[in-house]
């Protein structure tokens, strides 16, 4: 009902006109909100206006959205977060190394998540997940459907209700069902410089095409594979001799990096998607 | 005096209180200028604001910048400053990859200046100058005291009115008399990564130390030598077997680029210096 | 006839067996021989031993090779390759920045290359290289068959017997006639990260794509469109601020780069092709 | 007595003279060893020669050494290593970065390390090491000096016999009592871009001076602080945004990445002492 202090962050994704920055902190003033940070971005090919305005103070939500709106455009999408600790689930198969990152920085507050559980599709990390007492939920694909399988998963994972499902080496293709239920909220490493090396063995792939240097890629997950909205790349050298398996090894350091960082921006309020893309703000 | 199109760029200094952001672009939405690009920042410590603002359309000036002085605190170092091609005289010794490098850019647009002159205390890059149909001046030091020297530098330079000086391997250090022609409007490279390795033979320096990464940087240059406000870093990996020459050679790769760089930032009017630092807005 | 002094590469390139190492620095070290450096990588899956040999000293080729080949393998593709300058000649289309950095760097002496001739399809870039003295052929396309066109250019280049030919953003694709003329001679630069955005228009692909680094790769050419042996690619951060025309123009800056570094390697003796990947020796 | 397999490395360290590469990889052919990878330096100032040479096969250690003294020159430091995984004690204070990133590593294969045990003069990362089941030592430094201290640190540390000692955020300067028990075996990470910002509050200084890229270096220790040699460097860029606090906190992903990356290179004996500086073999 009435103010109370919070710390947020106001999103802005509005068609473009005049005036819409005085607008907007304009209101911010009124509501004596203290603007710690404010980045706009223009997209002048949809003539689409995007602003992430991060603020403390004393603040009125309903009131404060209401002259939001008297003066943005009426049709807009614009979202007031919190800007604090996300929930995440996270989704492994075998591989520790992303897993374990995001356990370690999550522990030592370098990743202001809290990882509610670790879904897997084997058993192997269980171990690592345990160290950190989050909770290891074993859903072997084995003799189901994939559909089945994505189902018994959902059973686990909506329970925790994440802010966010992050696919830390999660070696497995989601349907449109599943991705469905997280929409722009399910986040994937992919183990390329995408759009190289789409789909499986990327670092064989790499090999064999002589690359001197290799990447990885997290994403938003939609429904075409590896294509959804890229939020955070990186590479790193390699020269001739490199076999696919210590690219492979080489890239585990880029992988855990790249994720780790991603995941930062999205439960900062950094990353705003536009179409198939994202807008990162500073 | 009436309003005429214009691209400019405001950059705003002044004591930090609520609302500025709001006021400021408050007053370009009155006066209907197309905001490009806003970048704003606080200086906690000196409780001190920083803005960027780019901006297009009919601007009367006068009118504008008294609308301004209305909203901002009475104290501020307030500019506007126009968005176009800045003019340049760059002074030099002997080698010539950072010269080339800027006349080249020059020359198909990479970088938006005009370099009115070329001034040297060698002769040796005289031809080069002339490639690109640039005057040189040759101004040797030998037979004077240094004072005498820089009046003759001076002689030679303050006809062109130029916005900025660049020191593109000016291998002689300047005394206070010339730096203050040029409050920060000297830019110089040193060839290595500031703070270290201060002053003569830095590549020597940087071998005997046994590091592992080299660098340059960019800076505006004050009274004391290598310590203005820093405008561009970068770095280069070393090993084992590069010799001090080898890294000299190695070094002009990364010299050239961050001069480059840093110099369109600055006619870009990205770079606002703060005390002995620069804010530079993306 | 005699010994004379030399500054020479040795490239061996033969099926692995033991000991090669011993017998091939054993035979320079019987020509008293001073290696300045050894590199040697073998090819685990094509059991395939590739090594070179950097070396000075009063040098009788026929006798060192008659030794040589006394201990290697009897079929072998080794080379024993001057180490000083090479002659090149550098086919271009509009765009300078390329050609104005190969040009200022041979000039500056960080390129050990005689740029013998440059070859345009428009006239535009006529002026840069007349600047450094360097003759230009403009041999127009347009009223022209592909293979009408490579036959005028290959009657202006070959005459210049160029040890290497480089496409210095060349926009025309070669056909397999024109390639075989120059058997891993020809050395391209495509302004992506290859293997993504092969062929037209990769600033634009890598816009729509939504990537968050853009890149460039140095490859020589073969008979399939980008899909030559790579021997350099390099990469720089964008964001979703940049449209295409940032893209492309950002990207200027790693395309002439690695192109530079790539044919500084290449002259330098340090790459050697194996199948459709290279090796890069340091 | 007899020959047995063996992965191992040898490390030459001797005055130069011509033919050696010939001599010891001849004296490994005649041992039917298989060479693996073989690197060479010579240090020209020094007239000396260094060589890395890995290797497999059956080996008779005590004839292949005798057969190399052969034909080395009579004085010299070249050492016969094993290739395997090596034993380390880490030293902590409070930080959990770079310690967490070690045990993880470890953990998931990444570091060929056994980590015997952590020391740590405060009890606050206990937690941590015992997730790894480590046996963590609380050694509290208050109401000791100096010297007491350390000689409650070597009780500990020695009955572990480890390779080496890793400081890992260890926040104390150790004397040279301490440092002559491990000679060329402690790895300690400073977090500053040596020899920038020697000592104290690195990122307060790189803060203070406005430097746009911070970094981290990993280096041996020897009596003087934050002078030992190099091992190894990495940066990343920060700008005017960043107060001394955020370039503390982005800089532990470079500390750990450093630390990690060093400890690698020593561990597959890639690294060799050579006066003040390391030679590091790719």
């Amino acid at each position: 009902m009435g103010a109370k202090m919070a710390h947020k962050v106001l999103l802005t994704d509005c068609a473009d006109e005049p005036g819409l920055i005085a607008k907007i902190t304009g209101v911010c003033f009124e509501h004596q909100l203290n603007i710690i940070k404010n980045s706009e971005f223009v997209d002048n090919q949809q003539q689409r206006f995007f602003m992430r305005t991060e603020f403390d103070g004393e603040l009125d939500s309903v009131r404060f959205l209401t002259d939001l709106s008297a003066v943005l455009p009426q049709q807009n999408r614009t979202r007031l977060v919190d800007a604090g600790r996300k929930r995440v689930v996270i989704l492994v198969t075998k591989e520790a190394h992303c897993l374990g990152d995001l356990l370690m920085k999550a522990y030592y507050g370098a990743l202001d998540v809290e990882i509610a559980a670790v879904v897997g599709n084997y058993e192997i990390l269980e171990p690592l997940a345990q160290k950190f007492d989050v909770p290891f939920h074993y859903v072997s694909h084995e003799g189901y459907s994939r559909e089945e399988h994505e189902q018994a998963i959902l059973k686990v994972v909506e329970p925790y209700a994440p802010d966010y499902v992050v696919l830390a080496k999660f070696m497995r293709v989601l349907t449109s069902g599943f991705v469905s239920r997280f929409p722009n909220r399910i986040i994937n490493i992919h183990h390329s410089f995408l759009p190289a090396f789409i789909g499986a063995n990327p670092y064989r792939q790499a090999w064999e095409r002589g690359v001197k240097i290799i990447g990885a890629t997290a994403h938003f997950v939609n429904d075409n594979l590896d294509e959804g909205p890229i939020i955070k790349q990186d590479v790193i050298p390699v020269d001739h001799s490199y076999s696919a398996d210590d690219m492979a090894k080489a890239g585990r350091d880029v992988e855990k990096s790249v994720l780790s960082r991603a995941l930062a921006l999205v439960v900062n309020n950094q990353v705003v998607v536009n179409g198939n893309k994202t807008l990162v703000f500073k």
